[in-house]
């Protein structure tokens, strides 16, 4: 046994834990999101830039506006989600680099100053932090159903700042009934792994 | 309290875990990198495609070599660091998703088929896999050292097999003296989320 993380805490992050497809019906609280966001907001991105931002999915219209948008495949679950984020990344993260990186205050108008430069950034460190949150979904006890297949454009256009570009959508909620089938085979270790 | 992870876990994990910039002399062991990616390995992918790719560091030669391609603000870091990973993203993994996908056996050969949908799933599965490894890396115990800054040209022709993007370069170890400064400064809950 090498790990120092308890065994439990293995299990409700990583290995008892599935993405879900179906949740029951019991609300998930403002509360509950913010002790995910107080935990997972100390994930490191490069020079701290920490891009991500979240839109919570609340009311019944935003929700109806959001399921249109979504793959065929991804309706029904979007549609019955206790609770449905919208992932992004902002573009212009480097407003408040100043205020996230006080020890290089050139950052921002030197290596920053350019906007491919910052939609790589944007896109690879919210990535990151969007990883750290469906961890920290877990950690709330509650499961994630993370999503790629959605009209990307429509979600910007409709739901986003013009700055941001949207990464994933996710479900989150307790799991329902058959949230999930078997789980699917990994990469072994050599399949994975090379040393040199 | 709406969290059902045990504060000691929060605390390894995330709390007390920082970026790592000085490592004590203790090596990183084999057994140690096989428990972290069997952990890891089951943090979700979209259609488990699980691109992210490894490269340990292991041999003086090869620490030589790599340190050669970091910035400069990283070579001292990389040069000392009991163990160096290479972490990148395989756009070839639709090879290995009739595998790890049995139930969609046509995801191959048509979502995928093209190189430049495989090229943007790879990097966006392998980040947030590389998340989960860092995760990981902390959860054994150990401190992370993600980097950015080298030169991705030299270190995929270097290290990497031409169908594979290097992403980060992280250095695991114990860490060691002055290993990290004060935390800088996160976003509020409501500089990052907001509700419709």
């Amino acid at each position: 046994m090498s790990l120092a993380l308890d065994p439990a805490a293995q299990d409700l992050l990583f290995r008892e834990a599935h993405t879900a497809k179906t949740f029951t019906d019991e609300p998930v609280t403002e509360e509950q999101i913010q002790a995910i966001y107080d935990l997972v907001k100390f994930g490191p991105t490069a020079f701290n830039q920490t891009p991500l931002r979240v839109v919570l999915v609340r009311s019944a219209e935003a929700r109806e506006r959001l399921v249109k948008h979504m793959s065929e495949g991804n309706k029904a679950k979007t549609s019955s989600a206790p609770l449905v984020a919208i992932f992004a990344a902002d573009n212009e993260f480097h407003e408040e680099l100043p205020q996230l990186q006080p020890t290089a205050p050139g950052l921002k108008d030197a290596f920053f100053s350019e906007r491919p430069v910052r939609e790589q950034n944007a896109a690879m460190n919210a990535t990151l932090q969007a990883a750290y949150f469906v961890v920290g979904i877990r950690a709330a006890g509650l499961a994630a159903g993370p999503m790629s297949g959605f009209d990307h454009a429509g979600v910007q256009k409709e739901f986003l700042d013009g700055d941001h570009t949207p990464l994933m959508i996710v479900n989150i909620g307790k799991p329902g009934e058959g949230a999930w089938g078997e789980r699917s085979p990994r990469l072994t270790f050599d399949e994975v792994v090379t040393t040199v």
